[in-house]
């Protein structure tokens, strides 16, 4: 091994070859579930460099087999699937691409950037905006997170509704090889049918078939004007029916769609009296709408008036308000923000990424509070998340009284497994945008579909035959895919 | 053989074993350059049917590998570079997805449609129309093409600028594997990432990978108002500088953004007198810009005089006309879908469907036209095409006087090569919008990076051990990639 390290060295320089001293920040998990333990923290300085790590190492595991060596690409460590922190036996090496953090170039004529992957998805956005553009992934993580992990976990956000997930708006990866050869695909087309996708393959594949070194990604015209509306609903259908309403009247002016059931924002009103949540208690759920016009303020509000009138109208909305200016928009969006946060004040509590059909999620809601009340008489359940894209955060908090580790502890297992069930019975996905990583890898060999992952198994040992990138990340080791 | 012949009339019935009389629908290809030799068409009625078939045939294969059968799968046979119709050996079944047409399911709060593989583009669009929502699918085959055929070859079309190609428009596919597994990946989600996306790989895979059976794709809410504008612009660099305000002032409302040479234009004018061409004759180029609103008529209006305003003063457009009404808006759309037809009444000519960013369109164009005039002296060219796509049709007429036919024959590979060096100098696609098939197979081994031709060969083996779907399509075999 220690040859291994040497060669490390040499090719990258000792002070990016770390096996010494607090590594947490590259061993912990954002969520802080596992510790691992990693051989060496290496940070290639660019791609090439990249390329011949993964070339030494792929050339020790030839020569010595039992070594067991395997390499995880890692971003910013925000992933909430374990997915790029190493596990516990030492032999794997964390493949920081946190120095590789250049905006290569921006194209504006062909509304381009391209970034290393290494790059802080919140540079990115500052990156478009100085010359003029929107970059429009926006998620919790940004200030953290990387353009890389971003793909490679195909990130999701509050912006998918329009603009869709970190996958729509990547038009070209650089992605080194578990061969350690360098894919140069780092096109600015909008229209290339030459072949396969490759690109689509390594998006969403969490580091498994291989390292994306940079990417080519689409940039929009910023908006003239951008508004928020708030407005209670009086029931999930209500919430769904005002969706359909919403896109008919401002087509891709809809940029944002928000629900938040009651419970979740009692929460935020709780922990963050500050914020002033427009509680409307009177309804089961709220509805947070942004619309972005390239006309004017005046013509976005017009039109965002024009909804609710017709909205209140039919009865698909209660009450609502509209932000006066930047700065209630942004509170509105805070409030938004701040139910993960509240509801970790509240204490620990079991969460789900869920997504089902749009015109499925009232029957799905109201079906899967029936179960989980029916197994666990009181149970919280914080229920919200990107309506537009079918997507909800379903969330349990413990009863009331019940000690919230016992009920983590005790209830995770039977939680999760009623509500995959009821997510597979609606044609739904037991990961909408935070990915498997190896949290729910024995989930995955559950719920998804033979031949899918018969086909999957096929392509991760066609393109990494050595099982060198992140091996029992997204797909489990054969033989050992049982439920907990 | 017969014995498998036998075995697929019990399958699917013996009138949908075709063996004899007049095959040319299904053997010879949609621009007449190949007809091929099938062992017979066999058109199953149903997805199982596909597996059986596809079973029957990996049976035979396995028992009789010296056999060399091989399965073709086709849709509406309007492909434009021999992808979907047999070699002339006599040992390919065309497997027709003809009779599976049904539009499954229309789910409007979902916005999707779920149709199988033979349905008609054309059908697709009309049943999404009277659900009351809009398919933007939308080429000059839809009277014809699949969308099976669609999604396997990733069409694209006239709306791609706004919503992408077909390969955009997908939300789940119905899949059978080259094994006669039928993958159930029909799902209406937004957002799913539970492993490697599948739908991408066998979207563009040109039916090398598996049999697209049945596919569920995006809806749109109808626009309000639809506006199209015919500008004369100075040059091809003003022409991009009118994309990028058009952008700016009109967001995701600017769904269509077409540039017509001048030469192309004279050609509708001479072929298609009745069509009144706005030649702007002292102008090199002209603009088709279509907006579509979703506020009001006299919203999208106002919108569109105030752009060619701004447009008119900053000089990047020259003269324009405003379409008064729907009769001539589809004008012209009619003009600009002519220049294919009026291109083909002139004589034989050489075809590019080629792509660069956006932002090299001026350069290259510039760069190419030298080199051909140089090696051709009055070589005529027709370029027009798909501006805000990066996407030309990039064609070569011959020279006056030159008799075409002797032009195609001598000329093309010379041709060829010079407009693909010069597309790949400028980091641009062979194929934009067409595909491989077996027509461009062999320039695809030349100018694909061999990085990705590597991976791109294990996925095939991988997914496809037996080389049984489609085989030498997309893929040259190894060892025969030289080039014309």
């Amino acid at each position: 091994m220690q040859a291994l390290l040497n060669e490390l060295i040499t090719l990258v320089g000792s002070s990016n070859v770390l096996t010494e001293g607090d590594l947490s920040a590259w061993e912990q998990d954002w969520r802080k579930r596992t510790h691992g333990k990693a051989l060496a923290v290496v940070r290639p300085g660019n791609t090439d460099e990249v390329a011949q790590v993964v070339r030494a190492c792929a050339r020790h595991l030839q020569q010595h087999p039992a070594c067991g060596i395997s390499i995880v690409p890692q971003g910013g460590n925000t992933g909430l699937v374990v997915g790029s922190t190493p596990d516990a036996s030492g032999r794997q090496i964390v493949l920081s691409l946190q120095r590789m953090n250049t905006v290569r170039a921006i194209d504006a004529a062909n509304l381009t950037i391209t970034a290393e992957a290494g790059c802080i998805l919140q540079r990115v956005q500052e990156s478009a905006l100085a010359a003029g553009f929107l970059f429009p992934l926006s998620l919790a993580a940004e200030g953290s997170c990387t353009i890389g992990g971003n793909l490679g976990s195909n990130a999701g956000g509050t912006q998918v509704l329009r603009f869709g997930n970190a996958r729509e708006l990547c038009l070209g990866l650089e992605v080194v090889t578990p061969q350690g050869d360098i894919w140069q695909g780092l096109s600015g087309l909008r229209k290339d049918n030459t072949g396969y996708d490759l690109r689509h393959l390594y998006v969403g594949s969490e580091g498994t078939l291989g390292i994306i070194t940079a990417a080519t990604m689409k940039l929009y015209p910023l908006p003239a004007a951008q508004t928020t509306a708030w407005a209670a609903v009086p029931s999930m259908q209500a919430a769904v029916d005002l969706l359909g309403l919403a896109q008919r009247h401002l087509g891709a002016g809809l940029t944002g769609f928000e629900v938040m059931g009651r419970f979740a924002l009692s929460l935020v009103a709780r922990h963050f009296a500050n914020l002033h949540v427009p509680l409307f208690a009177d309804w089961p759920f709220c509805v947070l709408l942004e619309h972005s016009d390239h006309s004017s303020a005046s013509h976005a509000r017009a039109q965002f008036e024009q909804l609710l009138e017709v909205a209140l109208a039919q009865g698909c909305v209660s009450d609502a308000v509209l932000a006066e200016n930047l700065a209630q928009s942004k509170t509105l969006w805070q409030i938004r923000e701040s139910i993960s946060l509240a509801q970790a004040l509240e204490g620990p509590n079991i969460k789900h990424d869920i997504s089902v059909p749009i015109s499925s999620i009232p029957a799905f809601v109201q079906a899967t509070d029936a179960l989980l009340q029916q197994a666990i008489p009181g149970v919280r359940l914080v229920n919200f998340g990107h309506l537009g894209d079918g997507n909800l955060h379903y969330n349990a908090q413990a009863p009331l009284g019940i000690d919230a580790a016992v009920f983590l502890r005790e209830q995770e297992p039977q939680v999760n497994r009623l509500v995959f069930d009821s997510v597979l019975q609606f044609g739904g996905s037991i990961s909408a945008e935070h990915g498997i990583g190896s949290l729910k890898v024995d989930h995955l060999a559950h719920y998804k579909s033979p031949v899918a992952l018969q086909a999957m198994r096929a392509i991760k040992a066609a393109l990494d035959p050595q099982n060198l990138l992140n091996p029992a990340r997204v797909l489990a080791p054969i033989g050992t895919s049982e439920l907990p």
